[in-house]
């Protein structure tokens, strides 16, 4: 199985799921394409939340606003997945809780990277080419005579899509070679430094205050903090930004329309509307700061 | 073969195909995760139409407005289908439509509903947990010791994502076991009173005039009402809530921008533009009454 | 592997899956459903470029602004691929490339077209209704006795579905079938005379001025011209109607919010703002003109 995340919309996945399908039968399945544009950290925080809830699998992740720059491009071995992305951060959350061997202490986080050799990766060469073997990477095959009947532009080659170009190939090839085969692969040489690091911000927590922030908003409006669940453990109020909101177990406490916190399906402290947008009524959005203290009940 | 439809946009419904590939290699296919969100009557219908042309099949759906809450998770088997989903009316008008064995009156709806018990039921666990089967049910894999490297977050477990923690993993089984096992399977239980149902409005039909109301706008922008097709036979003009339209076989019966009335292709009276968006220029939405009279031709 | 495309949103698509699948086992792999609505010149476009990257396929295209009127519905042979649809050109600039055999002058453009006999073809029969074969096409399915407890509609047949009731059943049996057998199916007949065809407009070229227009914006609202990307070789600036802007390899090598031209990913002249969006930027849509004048730099 090969899972696909990007920014990209529609319809550039389809074009690296024919890249795929041309080096494997693996299924293909859609995280998302829609993640925040070329925003790396909430993309990150969506992978790390989704990717663990796979069998081993080999993802595919794309937000890489540094696209054709020097930026690298990576494959991790996480545990039993891989990932196949660009250098930036957004594999890193999600390698964690992938490679994360247990929960009792002595956390063996169990990953390694790779670099991806473009120019000795085979690429993507699209039917209606008979230039075979792209010798000198992916941009090679733009590199076409002139403009025929079958329309195909001459012209310098693109250095914009990598997802199609370098990763899915990249990405088809680590699925089909194993877990096991990666370290031999010959376009593939470990990092000798650190990959690109993406943290997701801590909260400030004293007892009765936690100085947070939205780390994302889904796509029904509720505004996830990383301020963790436990803060709200015995409260029924609690002060958002200096407005107090009745805390809820499930959105329907309190009536339609009404604000409410919750914790999330992800374990942090969530601010929501019953069946509204609470991004929206709270007035929060990714990144904003939040700022939450509990109350005494009258 | 499993479909999956929900009102949950992206990532969520990306937690649930790792849940189910964990459980299966069945084939997974959108309906659509673009409900109208938290609508059960919308939702019912599209499924109504939408679901019946799919083979025998396991339907995970969830548009859920009472997560949390004591509504009942349920299983329904119809015909040769099954259906997963909340028990709140969004799978009934579909069930009735799966479970007809024909139409030639003496119908025999055939179709058995099943309420899931949660705490019995192997729940979602995701990777980097080491907590194997979660006996007390879904949540308790929200039960973590500590912020870590991982950027697990503590605090108490989230009711708000059913269709991750309860619904996907009961679709990945019932699948597995197939239609003649899940009266046997022990986290499921005989309904002993009927499943909360989800009628859509019949309208009023005279012989030139129906009262009746839009069910569904389409993302073409056909507003689609409950007045059967058959109100429009032998009838060139319509009147539509007292302004008089065309009625046509097709869209491209009126110039591209002009209304018209259709008979859609769910077999309902629907009121469209050519080329253009006929909720807009008709101003209608989903629930709004319409009225249409047949008008003699001059 | 069965590729679907149209403009049809959700969840339509679903249908024509669930048709698909009760006829083969075929992967099913989305282009995009989300195509400029109607739009058969930049759906044509977009097809054509990502097509190629499949392994040969049958593919499922449905952009029909004529549903329902005379228009044919064709099955065309394109190299080892299969293309399904109307017959309004959205189909040939793809098949033109699918069909190419090589780029060496000598280029033998392989593809035959045939003709859906609408009326020999077995049509999409939903679950819950008894009629068997349907031996008087597609349409006949939406006729059934009248309202019931099963909430299906009576009322003439619709017109309208033919992604649905003609497109899919079509599909699925000519990938059953395989490129060897489909000139022996009954209800294909050989074109007699040339499909309808979409030409993509020609730019006019000269040495430092091009005159062309935009084809498409994809979804991060780069404006894609129909310029080649040579024109834009060794240059450092290029006027853009008269506004002058630096041209890049990557969107990098401009600051954030600025704007550029690049060569694309499909080869062209593509006018984009480092994580923006191009076309707002540039006062661009589909169909627009845009003159490019390189700059002598000072």
């Amino acid at each position: 199985m090969i899972t696909l995340a990007s920014d990209f919309g529609t319809p550039y996945p389809a074009a690296m799921k024919g890249v795929l399908a041309r080096r494997t039968d693996a299924r293909l399945v859609d995280v998302a394409h829609d993640f925040p544009r070329q925003d790396v950290r909430a993309s990150a925080f969506w992978l790390r939340e989704v990717l663990p809830y796979f069998p081993p699998a080999t993802h595919l992740v794309v937000v890489d606003p540094g696209v054709g720059t020097d930026r690298r491009a990576i494959v991790v071995r996480a545990g039993e997945h891989l990932l196949v992305g660009p250098d930036n951060g957004v594999l890193l959350p999600a390698t964690r809780r992938l490679a994360d061997s247990g929960r009792d202490g002595d956390t063996d986080v169990d990953y390694e990277c790779y670099v991806i050799d473009e120019s000795a990766l085979e690429s993507a060469e699209p039917a209606g080419t008979n230039t075979g073997t792209i010798a000198n990477g992916p941009d090679a095959t733009a590199l076409c005579p002139s403009e025929d009947d079958t329309g195909r532009p001459d012209g310098p080659a693109s250095a914009t899509f990598h997802g199609r170009d370098v990763f899915a190939p990249a990405a088809g090839e680590v699925h089909e070679t194993g877990l096991e085969g990666v370290a031999d692969l010959e376009w593939l040489t470990p990092l000798v430094d650190d990959p690109v690091d993406c943290r997701l911000p801590e909260p400030t927590l004293e007892d009765e205050r936690a100085a947070g922030e939205v780390l994302a908003v889904d796509d029904f409006g509720n505004a996830i903090t990383n301020v963790p669940g436990g803060f709200l453990t015995g409260c029924d109020h609690v002060s958002v930004n200096d407005e107090v909101v009745p805390v809820g177990e499930t959105f329907a406490s309190v009536p339609v329309g009404e604000r409410l916190a919750t914790v999330g399906s992800h374990g942090y402290v969530e601010l929501d509307v019953n069946q509204g947008r609470g991004d929206e009524a709270f007035g929060l959005e990714g990144g904003k700061q939040v700022t939450l203290e509990t109350t005494e009940d009258d």
